[in-house]
């Protein structure tokens, strides 16, 4: 089970109505963010989320809606009395950036482990989850991501029975050791049947609509995707701000296949982003015009 | 005529329901700013205070509280078209603070100009203000602030009928300026009457209740005191910490003779401050335990 929060949906400057874009995925004890604007350790409070527990934050880019909440959550989880390392990952200059970070938080008793992406697609294992980020087209550096919840291989006792696998060496296996019995070797392939989909998000802001989204974002359970501007005549501002407009992002959504579709970092002058739900939704139906809070519990298919 | 507004009144992390502290001053058309922490803007925004005209931000000390909402503030300026230059002024590392700034904000197309303090007293002259940074007793170097607003003596007729200064000089002389006619000068002072007094505004967070804040505070109009801990259980927790309670800023309110004492800068883990008000007002009676956004317009005594 994976669950995603949106935890806010502005871009560019923090409202008093609206959060700036941040993205809480959490799984099997584990949560990452992706973004840290001002604020976001607020929109985690008012979440009910503790700071503390956060194992990792992945930047898409340096402009500072999206990276100016670094120096406070690192001291309210310095305050929370957190021991544990953290990654900090994203494009390259990142040395830069934490170390303006932490000019400012200044007490940070945890050690905090920087990933620098040094090519355009970069991807990170972390055993039960991989996260991937692509570089997308902005007026910096950028990237979007795609995390993939793996999921186990039943077991298949036929298989292990076909394969004269002992009983004693099942379990094991099944937690993909290796195992050595009166001098014969097991793999965890004897006993297990065919992988099972898991779970994929995708997320992307601040970037003109790209075709490596639309590849990356194929058969996606979520792609949460941007929503600068709503307005059609803001068409030409999406371009030469290297945003998107919704609709572009819906279009991708469509050309992607992808089950369902959030919408966020709406422009600071867009007061309902809602009002245009209609017309996107005419290019992708399962679309979400997001709020600030949109919140889901991605199930694996057969659950 | 000087408009004081208390943004936050929070400490040490900002809260869905109280922002951290920081202060605004307004008077004559400026715009100072104290403090600058997480969301700080955002409380600007909800006041309806447009970031672009705040014409200084002077800084209390360097834990993030009180400045992590600097490059977000610096960006929404860049944002909304400032060209000016701003002055940010606080104690020694200003400098290194702001390269910090600088790397997360990235993008400021206006001039900052720094002015770090050397002494453990430093008189800001800008004409129609003094601004005193005094400093106190916190964990790390941390000033306190005084702002003098100074107001004009009034023309004396009598007295300038007396000093046989020509009409016609009259009006540049009520200016300030110095005036040559039929090669003799004359001069503001041959004019003006007596000075009036002015305005006193103390601001003081972050300390041990140290005495250069009473003698700063000495019949100021506002001191706007730091109240961290309300439950007297916490006297030795505020020792340790060096802050103060609110029971020990009272008592340098009674001891300076001020006007009023609003208190601020709340610890998290106090819910209701109010709760404490019978007790403060009991040291202190003209004690405000102030909620965000407390604002007061002060006047000149005889207007």
């Amino acid at each position: 089970m994976l669950n995603v929060c949106l935890l806010g949906t502005g871009g560019t400057v923090p409202l008093p109505h609206r959060w700036l874009t941040s993205c809480l995925l959490r799984f099997n004890g584990h949560a990452f963010l992706i973004d840290c604007g001002e604020g976001t350790q607020i929109a985690l409070h008012k979440q009910r989320v503790s700071v503390k527990h956060i194992d990792a934050i992945f930047l898409t880019h340096y402009h500072a809606d999206h990276t100016a909440g670094l120096p406070g959550i690192l001291l309210t989880m310095a305050k929370a009395g957190r021991t544990e390392p953290i990654l900090i990952a994203g494009p390259k200059d990142l040395h830069d950036v934490m170390r303006g970070v932490m000019s400012i938080a200044r007490y940070v008793p945890f050690e905090i482990r920087e990933c620098e992406y040094h090519e355009r697609e970069v991807e990170m294992d972390f055993k039960d989850v991989i996260m991937t980020a692509f570089a997308v087209r902005h007026s910096v550096p950028c990237y979007s991501y795609v995390l993939d919840l793996r999921r186990n291989a039943r077991f298949d006792r036929q298989k292990a029975e076909k394969n004269q696998v002992p009983l004693k060496a099942w379990s094991r296996l099944q937690k993909g050791e290796t195992v050595e019995m009166d001098g014969i070797a097991y793999t965890p392939d004897q006993v297990m049947g065919e992988e099972r989909k898991g779970l994929k998000v995708v997320y992307s802001t601040d970037t003109r609509p790209v075709e490596q989204i639309a590849r990356h974002a194929q058969g996606a359970d979520l792609y949460i995707g941007e929503g600068m501007y709503g307005d059609p005549e803001k068409a030409d501002k999406a371009k030469l701000n290297l945003h998107s407009t919704m609709y572009e992002t819906a279009a991708i959504a469509a050309r992607a296949n992808v089950k369902e579709l959030w919408l966020t970092h709406y422009s600071p002058s867009m007061e309902t982003p809602s009002e245009y739900t209609e017309q996107v939704q005419a290019i992708f139906r399962n679309t979400v015009v997001s709020a600030d809070g949109q919140q889901k519990e991605l199930r694996y298919e057969d659950e």
